[in-house]
């Protein structure tokens, strides 16, 4: 069961001005399932996105950047769960262009202006027909309160939809962001089998965006990670309508892109840490931070290897304090002159290990207490330097092996 | 169960002459189990060792360092399971130490002169004295005719004990190896949680004895994972007491040296994959070949990425050929410059994918079929080059998340 997570109250999801959404059951993977979305964007839309780094990416992922790069300006996205087009080759591209120019006609804007998205099964040809069947559907309910129905369209393995709003004022006006996420499985940075929208009124530059999104996806949807697995679909995108009013924020040093970054980032970091509690099986939300490293990259090393490792995973399922498998993920982490005398491991509050062994304070009754909550810090300090870094991960239970020997079947 | 493993039968591990084996039952984690072993070599026997790379490793890894390095050669082993003395700071050095002053005291040789094992349970202090109790038990039962009591002495998870024997003619002396390992979880190559042991009675010199287990290593120990996590102790050790009555073997380039090196390369492939074989909660055992990539280093990566992915693991748990997650690792393996158009996948001798996408001529029967088989070879042509690498794995099925969940309850 998802960690300290239920789904978004439909009344909480509040509509962004210049963003319409529709949904369609088209059967692409399950009957009586809402399984399409159509994002349509008010002229004039500033659009940015990041995608997976997987050299299998997936052909909607390909055909989104050349869309993004086309320049015309991003006017819709679609989306289908149930089928990723993802090692599909060329019929794949071919498929994914097809959709465009399907959505493209109906909604009288050009091809390029359409992102297209897919979440599923890999390997597997696309279903056109009942994919651009469910596009007049998409297109016949657009509004703008659907956001609820949006964040359950794009579930695949989610338990629950994953959405969150935030309002800020900027410069006197009232600018709301709103955004849904899906993803649970196949999970880890750069990025994640996971699919991020957020859409603001918000008026800003296309290069005060771009700064943003990576500042944004950053500090969320690239510091999480279930099993380590990167997907070849991942995609997280930034829509800015403009319609609040507020005068165009093209200054990043400037208070309101400030305000407005932090914003999108916290609304970011909550549907990312949504995923990871609603990972596949989990039983535990974990926050692994390593702190007082040389530089970033040694931090999400050493959090990567303890976020990572089945071992630890499954102990934190049983509630076992054996942390001694902790400190086998940081020595093998990848940092060749570390010295393990010098470091400090805390569980929660509780300082368990130091000068190379347990800590003399360290009592097991302690640890076993952290262990039984739902939510446990890690907290490795490196004592050899300035830098941090955290990941958010789960833990890993028979479920996951339930789940995922099952997916297809 | 253990993928086509079984056993040895006793009478199959043959004595190696030279090396006296004695057990003891010092009821270090449970009662009424062999859990000790002491391994002693006649005077004149080459040592050569092989060691993890965590950086966390356990004090016996480091003493065993220091005692080879110290060059007064090597005339004692000892091993105990239920406790890995890693993660124990400075007494878990003074008790490894402590451990090769009392076995040297009753063996009458250097307190250097003897190499310390662990193997267990990580963070917690070695019970000293059930321990020091253990050893004249040992050393009151050496005997040559004991690999398989010691075999099993050394289990800790493991199903099955594990060990083989081999002989040769070098010269027109017969040569006998045996080994033993053990190991099943927390297994990474550089090393996994293993423990091996390869003896032989061929004369070689100490240069010859370490390029030999260097590539031996290279090609077993260093070639298997069960579930990425390196551990601690692990440590491969080629022991040969020379009284095979051969010509030593001094030139790396003779036929001498070539029949020794496969046959200890040999057996120590066997050694490595029984470990795999009996992988914890392991169902199937799979053989990873990635082929034509540009160098060993970058087939290694893909491999690794297949062996390591949960989500591959438990789709061949589930006898699933979710092939689309195969391509999805090669992906995020780490080659930055990857056609994914130029590689071919098979699945055992099945084609699956070529041309970015699934194979015109794959029918998914094919592809259901292989999975059903218990030993499966997934095979990727990279087509970018010479280079060659194969990587030894296992399925991830529930038993091992129950294994790991009840390690320490």
């Amino acid at each position: 069961m998802p960690v300290n997570l239920v789904a978004p109250e439909a009344h909480s999801l509040l509509p962004v001005p210049g963003v319409e959404l529709g949904i369609a059951k088209a059967h692409i993977r399950k009957p009586d399932r809402k399984d399409m979305l159509v994002i349509k964007l008010a002229e004039g839309a500033r659009v940015s996105g990041v995608f997976t780094t997987n050299r299998f990416c997936a052909a909607p992922v390909t055909v989104c950047k050349q869309h993004l790069a086309a320049g015309h300006g991003i006017r819709a996205l679609v989306v289908n769960t149930g089928n990723a087009n993802a090692g599909t080759g060329e019929p794949g591209l071919q498929n994914a262009r097809a959709t465009c120019e399907a959505l493209s006609g109906l909604l009288n804007i050009k091809s390029e202006q359409v992102l297209p998205f897919s979440t599923g099964v890999i390997l597997e040809p696309l279903p056109m027909e009942r994919l651009l069947a469910g596009l007049p559907q998409c297109v016949a309910n657009l509004g703008e309160q659907h956001w609820f129905d949006a964040a359950e369209a794009i579930m695949t393995t989610d338990i629950v939809s994953k959405g969150a709003s935030r309002q800020i004022t900027l410069g006197g006006k009232t600018v709301t962001i709103t955004g849904i996420s899906k993803g649970s499985g196949m999970i880890h940075p750069n990025m994640a089998t996971m699919l991020g929208y957020v859409a603001t009124d918000a008026a800003i530059s296309q290069a005060a965006l771009e700064a943003l999104i990576d500042h944004a996806v950053n500090r969320s949807f690239n510091c999480i990670t279930v099993d380590g697995d990167t997907s070849t679909n991942d995609s997280f995108i930034v829509m800015a309508t403009g319609q609040a009013g507020n005068a165009e924020i093209s200054d990043v040093d400037s208070t309101e892109f400030q305000q407005l970054q932090d914003a999108i980032t916290e609304l970011s970091i909550e549907l990312a840490q949504a995923i990871v509690r609603d990972g596949e099986g989990a039983t535990k939300f974990m926050t692994i931070q390593v702190e007082a490293g040389k530089d970033v990259e040694e931090c999400r090393k050493v959090a990567y290897a303890i976020a990572h490792s089945p071992l630890i995973k499954t102990a934190f399922f049983a509630s076992d304090p054996n942390l001694g498998r902790i400190l086998a993920a940081i020595g093998y982490a990848g940092i060749d002159d570390l010295d393990v005398n010098a470091m400090q491991l805390y569980l929660g509050n509780v300082l368990v290990a130091e000068h190379g062994g347990r800590a003399a304070s360290y009592v097991e009754e302690q640890g076993a207490a952290v262990m039984q909550e739902a939510e446990i810090t890690v907290r490795v300090v490196l004592n050899r330097g300035q830098a941090n870094a955290t990941v958010w991960t789960c833990d890993f239970s028979y479920d996951y092996v339930r789940i995922n020997a099952d997916y297809r079947s």
